[in-house]
């Protein structure tokens, strides 16, 4: 094909996904599976190597053509090690090392990002902040994650854990956190949030829509509330505006820390699109301040759900074109 | 004299200080006085000028050993540009290019950086960050302030604002700030908060030994309450014991955001030395997360009130050293 590819896999609590892309950050083809994380870390390495293999096969690539791998994956993780510390939602993964079982597996190169910061990498590489040299970008899914690129490169920090923005504290002593603290960020505006104070709200006797939506043993997640705040359902409406709110305090943070040219909403919750994004301007524009005219413009990624895979090969491709590999 | 030096300039809004570094970060010759503000930039500027050429005499420097100026001011303010949009604490002083106005009076070339930048550089270049490579800088004045070096480079920002975490939202909806936001973090543990909380608290019939103290048309500032608080006062301990919870809680949300290797704490506050940092080591330790070992370690400044002057002296030395001059 003589064009440089490079594959991307976005490791989660629940897929694997698998994509080839381009130098120019087109997705020539995608695979996925369960991750099935219980099975433990060998057996996902041997899926994840199963999923580079077919799809380079479906796109015809000679191994020649593919510079090697990108992994995003959940931390605390060792970007310059290629291990995974810890991962909250992949029980028993306890320092492994991804890239090199997958090395082993497929005999290509392959490079560990955590999983914010290698959508954040996508959206700056080949989505909404292509034409920017600096960004903050928020994944908002069950969580609150975020990566930042400054004058084109992604920050990782000494103990390589920056821009854990989800657990920044915007409420001290507020609501308890499964990290240990009070307040987090993604207490007031992920999507297990939006879920959970929906089931609470109803258990506590508040009418609306949402309640024949709850069922035993599972949780509501974002999107039913989304849709329920967008039919106007009182509950749902202010649950969301608080999301919204908080969201917007979120990005006055990034303005005052890192002053960013753009700030780019990503992850599930982002697929509200403008439900989402006018709110969080119309709360980032009320609460502002008035010493500087330095508020970054706030978009919503151009790459959905496809931004984790994207950035992973773009990482993959960057370890290529400069000389890593 | 044949080593390098460089003049260090801090404008600040009460006071100009003015200082002849080496560059090994020492303090040769110090000089100082009002900054007369109200008397317009030019005024000021030629009261800079006067200061460069008087700490030029006193220690004997041959014009050829002065590699330079470099000025700290309170922004916001443009780096590159070399120009003071605006300053809260300098009436009347609109779009001023300070760097252009030096370089015009004593024929050396000038550079001008965030107060807190050049504070946070002095520290990583001279001070208690002389070993790492990346830190954070508080400098609790007024207001806080700060400063990031991220791989031996001061963070700017696309805007050239980073860093204003004394406005980063700590608690939304919560006390006004002079910014137009609410909840600014330097709301929660600036001096100027210290006493205007023990003033309030007093006026509303607390008892405190600080009664004595306030004096009408004047603000009590960090000082007397801090003493109160070591001496016991309960009023005082409270308001103390508030303001390092709350810088801790600062201190956290910079280590999920820059992910430092430290800390520092500068400026008039820090000045309490142990008495400020035990506390808020203590509530870094009582809040912090369980997902990652990653908490940095929190220090005092080693330069005191010279750090604006060093840092200011020490991007100059840099601008000679990298080729910028």
């Amino acid at each position: 094909m003589g064009q440089k590819l490079a594959v991307g896999i976005d490791l989660g609590g629940t897929n694997l996904e698998c994509g080839m892309v381009t130098s120019e950050g087109a997705v020539l083809h995608r695979a996925t599976r369960p991750a099935c994380a219980d099975r433990g870390p060998g057996s996902v390495l041997d899926d994840m190597a199963t999923l580079v293999e077919m799809v380079i096969r479906e796109v015809g690539a000679s191994p020649d053509d593919v510079v090697g791998v990108g992994i995003g994956a959940p931390g605390p993780l060792s970007h310059r090690d290629g291990v995974i510390y810890k991962a909250a939602n992949l029980p028993g993964w306890v320092n492994v090392r991804v890239p090199r079982g997958i090395i082993r597996r497929v005999g290509l190169p392959a490079t560990l990002e955590n999983d914010a910061n290698a959508a954040a990498y996508g959206e700056f590489w080949a989505g909404a902040g292509r034409d920017v040299k600096s960004l903050v970008a928020f994944t908002l899914g069950t969580g609150v994650g975020a990566g930042a690129i400054i004058e084109g490169e992604l920050l990782h920090g000494h103990f390589e854990n920056a821009l854990e923005l989800g657990h920044t504290i915007v409420d001290p002593g507020g609501r308890p956190c499964s990290c240990g603290q009070r307040g987090c960020l993604e207490q007031y505006c992920s999507a297990a949030c939006l879920g959970r104070q929906a089931e609470q709200a109803i258990v506590d006797g508040a009418e609306s829509v949402l309640r024949d939506q709850i069922k035993p043993g599972e949780s509501l997640g974002s999107r039913p509330v989304m849709e329920a705040a967008q039919a106007g359902d009182p509950l749902a409406v202010r649950i969301w505006e608080d999301a919204c709110r908080f969201l917007a305090v979120g990005c006055i943070n990034v303005q005052h820390t890192f002053n960013p040219e753009r700030i780019v909403l990503g992850g599930g919750m982002s697929r509200a699109g403008d439900f989402l994004l006018e709110k969080v301007r119309y709360h980032v524009e009320s609460q502002k301040w008035n010493l500087h005219n330095d508020v970054p413009d706030v978009v919503i990624g151009q790459l959905d759900n496809n931004a984790g895979v994207i950035g992973a090969a773009g990482c993959a491709l960057r370890c290529y074109t400069e000389g890593a590999w």
